[in-house]
């Protein structure tokens, strides 16, 4: 799921300062360190889901909703969608903390769903341990329920 | 559209070589670096399309097909998949070189549908150029015809 | 304060994933990433107490007491420790999530406290806005009552 | 050789975005960014030659004939102008694509000249395989037939 | 000990230039910067010292006296201050070099006092070889004679 | 002129450790690395003695001599070789320092020569002040008297 303001059940994942080497040509921060974090940070998820290894191996979707500027405090909230046997779909929402006059607003900036892979040394793929996520019915990414 | 294998008729937009500070714990390249990349390759395609600045508005779909190496060549290869108004869509194929016993081996290792909108000096939406492009019916992103 | 595991009671200030790049000639992660972030994690907090810009113009003390490895979740817990008239001094710990067959440890890898001070545009010192925690008592880094 | 405008008969070996984080105090795209660009340029070109690893030993001439701005993309394309026993020398010619009022602009920003070594795994220099190239007169670096 | 000009029997351990890619918020060089260029510095000294490897155990006082801008020429100067069993405390003092109207000026923007332990290949502290600097008084880092 | 040890009457214009995210695919230190620490150096020196403004205009050559290890502190001594009216060309000697069990051994790893030119404003070419060192016969970068 993904939240409309910053979830009070749950620590960031990852959080981290909007810096000027981030931007991109326009003077925002650039796409692509938004998604890097993002890839980061539901990996940290999937990681403990596995309790191992895992590897992406897709993006279903990321919304970029606002611009993100230096100096922003950006933090990334994680929460498992759907566990199949083998792989672990996470919903990222991503919020920059700004300053406004001495007032910080928390601004939903983009959502992002990854897939991972849990995987054994070798790199092939290997079950999930079995959990109460797998029972639930949920919509998958695509919007029907798996 | 996506290739199956690197397309004649075109240059890639973005080539360059995965370095050792691009890999993740595992040793391999870091799936935020080839997102990083794919979202400039795109960037670059759209931005002549439009004529002028754009932004990343949605990452459709990435498909991580196989890992990236060290010392791989990667290359983006971009088309414009569908535009709207002031949106332009954009796949791209990514494709490693590797070296194989002196012979090259280009491999298929990602595939993005990335999303631009094309704006204003104020960062306003703005209507791409009109364009054959715009005319021929072709399928979205998530697989209807438009 | 500084914390023996990791506060129930507030988010960490910053969180990354400790990646190759960012690693010493030993292979462990570098002594001036953990100070770069410690130094962001306290500006956050202090920009939030002074409701405004703020620079760093002391580490007082940082502890670096145990490696951290690629791979690692690395949080950065943040206290303010004692607010002066246009300084705050803010106490950093540091924590490292890694995984042992499949468990999660959080281990304390090190300790800071840095001090800030409020600035007006100009970059002239400005009082911070009075709060409850200028009356506390508290220790200063020295270890003296202040 | 060095092209006037880009060629048609081959890809660019590199090309990237030049972003803020690559520029100097001026606001310039650094110029050791240009230079680490096409060494990796000629690399490829020399590694595909030697059909195995290289080393880079000279750079025989760079030339930097207009300065490359943040958001130009910047290729580099590249030609063996000689080979040796087990030396390779590649000639860099790099172009930026900059856009002039809705019209893209190929300019030539920069030339280069470099050596590189064919190597065994032990690092010791290993003669390249024959080719038509080692035969044809060619003008070395220097201007002077070989 | 600290100098208040750079030091003319001894050479800088670390000296480079800042970049626009170093900056923070507020266009300033990012303290964190500052204090990876000092931990290293320092570490180069402690290095030699030792005739070994060493590990940064604690940063026991860093004071920013000035900031540091994009262009300035910045050197780091270190001194053994002292010398224990296995640690050596390093002090750093920090100078930018810059242009007033074509006078180069030298500003002392910072100081560092840094500890290192030398240790062994599996990471256990060893002694330090003796040396004269381990029978001078000194003072500690908490201004008491040792 | 370049030197075959360390100079004694001049300190490095840069100076730095070589780190693990500097290395190419071989392990080594990466060659634009190098170019780009020499090509920064040189700067340095051209700024110095044309008391403003410089731009790098062309690398006339630069010869690697020895790999660059992780590890290596790096110094780059520079000397003014040439200059012209609006020109000023530096050359390089860069060392290595190398802990080999406990010795500390300085390695001549490469040499560079790098021509600026001293810029008004505008980015046009102005005359370097008057100096000794244009009166002197040099020899230029390919071997002739000037």
């Amino acid at each position: 799921m993904y939240w409309e303001d910053p979830p009070k059940d749950r620590e960031a994942a990852v959080r981290t300062l909007a810096m000027p080497k981030d931007t991109n040509g326009l003077g925002d921060i650039f796409g692509g360190w938004i998604m890097s974090h993002a890839d980061v940070a539901g990996a940290i998820l999937a990681y403990r889901r596995a309790a191992g290894r895992v590897v992406t191996v897709a993006v279903n979707d990321v919304k970029f909703l606002r611009p993100v500027f230096v100096g922003d405090v950006v933090s990334f909230y994680c929460d498992v969608a759907k566990v199949g046997n083998s792989s672990i779909t996470v919903e990222i929402t991503i919020f920059s903390e700004r300053n406004d006059g001495g007032v910080a607003r928390h601004v939903r900036v983009a959502t992002a769903s990854i897939t991972y892979v849990h995987i054994d040394l070798d790199g092939r793929p290997r079950p999930v341990p079995q959990g109460e996520d797998q029972k639930r019915p949920r919509k998958d990414p695509d919007g029907r329920p798996s």
